[in-house]
């Protein structure tokens, strides 16, 4: 067998989804540690075989130390590998991706950047392709899925659920159509008697929603 | 940064899809060596990180090494890791995927077992979660691309190409709107005069299409 010695380096990378002013952004964090130190780059780490029951497991401990983040829908995305990828030698990061409701943003550690993903600059290591990569995922899985509702609070009204999708989606969406195949899939549940607060906007305060049950494991076609 | 001596042990995994006798079936190999030696396995290997590109170079060589196998569509699925998958010690494999044509298999190597996905037995490690997802991925991405074309051999008639979308997502699909679709699509192109032998149960002789340009990155709704 390979002895220790010619192992890969093996690491994790999370790609944090947020939104902001209703756009997709993600989460950067400056390096602390060379290569690389101080450019802003995605968060991650070395999977700790003493510490680490698998690496979904190493991606939610690194979160925890390095943001302060916790309770993220984290998903894998898939494995980026080589010799060139890092300086110190052959390495194996196992992307992931993860989704942060914009609540959560002020429980995360101040050095973080949140850039909306038209405004990300170069990133070290491969980070732009898993980047890429997560970015295409998130867009692939979202309009079969309940996975954009994760970037909402816990309770929203239809428009926000709505706009929420036209973010990830980055389209417009037609209204009606959208509100029957919400009612369809029974993803959402109404929170009785609970009204949104009145707004310059909208005078009249709309119904508040929270996902059903079925919504955790839905995979249907939404939009 | 963590010594080699804390470094998980790095593989490849190969779940390897083929058709037989016009069922889905995966190919699968006695293991040569303990842990596990003599009982079916997937087929994987060490990474070697001096000698290998990244993890599809490394489930490429080791096919080629093991199996005889060269030139198939082959695509990473997602990693499994933890402490207990494998008896060696705390190990991360990256799972692929690879469709086989039929004919293909005369060049695999005489100690491969073919066995249609429902006859599977239990395999060593966490191969029956690796085989599993890689049927869910087989079929989510078949319904949406070409996927199922690359299990055929070259040049094939409309009957085959919708028999094995049928195969692949194990249900009957309507015949008129396969065509219809497969006719918008434009993923495949008339070879000029050429036409399959008659058979038995079909006295004249088909219409022969080859995959054209496009299908080789479609990644539309097909079914």
């Amino acid at each position: 067998m390979a002895g220790p010695e010619k192992r890969p380096i093996v690491t994790v990378d999370t790609v944090l989804f947020t939104l902001r002013d209703g756009a997709l952004a993600t989460l950067l964090q400056p390096r602390a540690k060379p290569p690389h130190a101080g450019r802003l780059a995605l968060v991650g780490g070395y999977v700790r075989p003493d510490q680490d029951s698998g690496t979904l497991a190493a991606a939610t401990r690194i979160l925890a130390e390095k943001t302060g983040l916790t309770g993220l829908f984290l998903e894998q995305l898939m494995s980026f590998a080589g010799p060139d990828r890092d300086p110190r030698g052959w390495s194996l990061s196992v992307a992931h991706y993860a989704l942060v409701p914009e609540a959560a943003l002020a429980r995360a550690a101040p050095d973080i950047a949140v850039l909306t993903v038209g405004e990300v600059p170069p990133l070290p290591f491969d980070h732009d392709a898993i980047l890429a990569a997560a970015l295409a995922r998130l867009r692939g899985k979202s309009a079969w899925s309940t996975l954009p509702a994760f970037l909402l609070p816990e309770t929203f009204t239809l428009p926000m659920l709505k706009s929420v999708y036209e973010t990830v989606m980055g389209e417009p969406l037609n209204d009606s159509a959208f509100r029957r195949k919400i009612n369809e899939l029974r993803i959402i549940e109404e929170l009785p008697d609970a009204r949104s607060p009145a707004t310059a906007e909208r005078r009249r305060p709309a119904q508040l929603y929270r996902l059903s049950q079925r919504a955790l494991v839905a995979f249907d076609r939404v939009i």
